[in-house]
């Protein structure tokens, strides 16, 4: 299971990149080309940023577990489904606020991006939820309140991504892309945050 | 051969996403232009299905085992040939059942995508066989019997995928499609079944 | 270095699919443009069996060693290279020999994958004659002798790939992709053929 | 972190090939076609020998911890954002050195490459100040004196790179070009000697 998602998730997060693409240009003008690329360069380290998060969210996901069943496995497919799935509104998202777009187009990116967010959320949720039932299968020292009070994080980040896509759609294309970011550093912290609670963390094999 | 196959599996199920474009469209179209797009989308979602499931199936071919031999290697690219594969009559598929295609294209389509996967069920008939004969392979507490056993999977399997194909070819494209998807959740269905047989599951290593 | 090694082989055999693209055709015409890329499947297999065996070779090599240095990490390296390059001569094979190319450019093509493959043989000798002069890096039971005798193999195939290239330039281009395909299958034998000489073999862990 | 790491590396190297497509060419014109190319093999082969020296050097990097903490993944998440942008510079390059650019496309082009590489220095400085204050992560027989040391490295590469940029961009593009291969074989020739320091080095298990 970690192998086959660490793979997932490095061959996401190299893709992105593929979408930068070297502008076509008339000679002399590849500084201008490239600076006309700006938005599509803000949605890369966005897409980054957010996949580098989700990684270490995951990461510490699989280190409360003592093992994998068919059932985390199902939930783990899942939630890659959804890492798998964000190069795409991130790619939408950058056409849009690049030429190809107006301002209705960006609302719509806007939006299909906070909808994937939210959508990501619920598997993270099941996951929680499955070993809150199943203590047998969790890591030394974590214990079942620790699980269950994580079940906060993807409700939080179901119910933020959603008001950012309602503001990207309803008030401002640029509002929204605002709090998706915003939402994404409140996961940053709280991965850190579900470390502090272990008192006596070690540092983990390499 | 683990890490390598769970990296194939990972790349091939991340690279369905490429398929994925932001649709050409005039300013304010773009969601008019991703609607037209639904088709990619469905198909996107049967092959994640699709390749998840045989990740899983091939998950546990892998715990039946003690070791890898020469003769195993070699089935298990075999195996891998067909998994990397399955982007391909996906593409034609997405293509065949948007504007791009008639009805024609849809049954070639339907068609195609119905023989690769009988196709892939090739290998996993020789795997179940060859350990079979070898039992020295075998991983603690998998009899020689349950091997044999499984063998009925991928027979079905040929069997129903080429019929699904004659029913995408012969009566209706979109019936094609449904024989698919239901083969897909029989092989689901059947990872679960095949680790019901060992009644002192224990939680895998992750 | 298996991971890494590992990772590349299993994204290079993933990539070759990507050249394998819906043709371009009008409603109606999907099964004459299917017919249409019959050489891209081809070479589709040919370089998917090409890197399978590879994979196999490498597999075999690292099981040669007890241990990475920083010199076996480079001619790795160096072995890597020519595997990533793989999927450009056979793009380019490809296209030769479907419509794009006429006898001249099929010539060109089939000089260029057996001068990259006639190249690739060179880290493999390196391998060879490095670990020659260092017996402690050894694994268990392999001899000096074992390891020096195997430096026939990359030999052959150097000469033999430019063979097969002067075979394809200068009489018949088909003539040269057959030789290639009696390397690819030379290699497929002799990696059997290594694994023959330990009388006491035993399943690897997978 | 290791796993994830060696598969971001290994995309990002298989990646680079991606850019070498079949030149547009009419029949009977392959071989012009692709001489013409020939500035886009020399990127290639520059890029695969950086990130096959980048992959030395953070394989050494990883050798000098016992485990991971948290700051350390982020650390390491900002080296592989570095890792995973140079496909985007490499394009940039090959397409300014070949029809496309003219010299000021190519200056651009150069100040970009020794710009992200610069860049790219920062996350090593970052990891060697963090793990200095921190003997306790240190792998056994490491001394903080050495980390200490190895700081020296990424400042060079900073200033070193910063200056080949400059001169691509007020003096000669080639000679930035130049100042970066010099640069690689710098860091090249460091990883063997960061290794030198340690008397007993053993081989490492592959």
């Amino acid at each position: 299971m970690t192998g086959f998602s660490d793979g997932v998730f490095a061959i996401v997060i190299t893709l992105l990149v593929i979408e930068l693409r070297v502008p076509a240009h008339r000679p002399g003008e590849l500084l201008a080309g490239l600076a006309e690329e700006a938005p599509a360069y803000v949605a890369f380290l966005v897409s980054f940023g957010y996949l580098g998060v989700i990684w270490l969210n995951h990461h510490a996901l699989l280190r409360l577990i003592r093992g994998a069943t068919l059932g985390l496995n199902w939930i783990n497919l899942w939630l890659l489904l959804g890492v798998v799935v964000i190069p795409f509104p991130t790619a939408v998202l950058a056409a849009a606020f690049t030429h190809e777009g107006n301002d209705h187009d960006r609302r719509v990116a806007v939006l299909l991006y906070a909808l994937t967010a939210a959508a990501m959320s619920a598997p993270w949720l099941a996951f929680f939820g499955y070993l809150r039932r199943r203590p047998a299968l969790l890591g030394e020292g974590i214990s079942v309140a620790h699980v269950a009070a994580q079940r906060a994080r993807p409700v939080t980040g179901m119910v933020l991504y959603l008001f950012s896509g309602a503001l990207g759609w309803f008030v401002s294309p640029v509002l929204g892309v605002i709090g998706i970011v915003v939402m994404i550093v409140f996961h940053a912290l709280t991965s850190e945050g579900v470390r502090r609670r272990r008192p006596h963390r070690r540092a983990e094999r390499r």
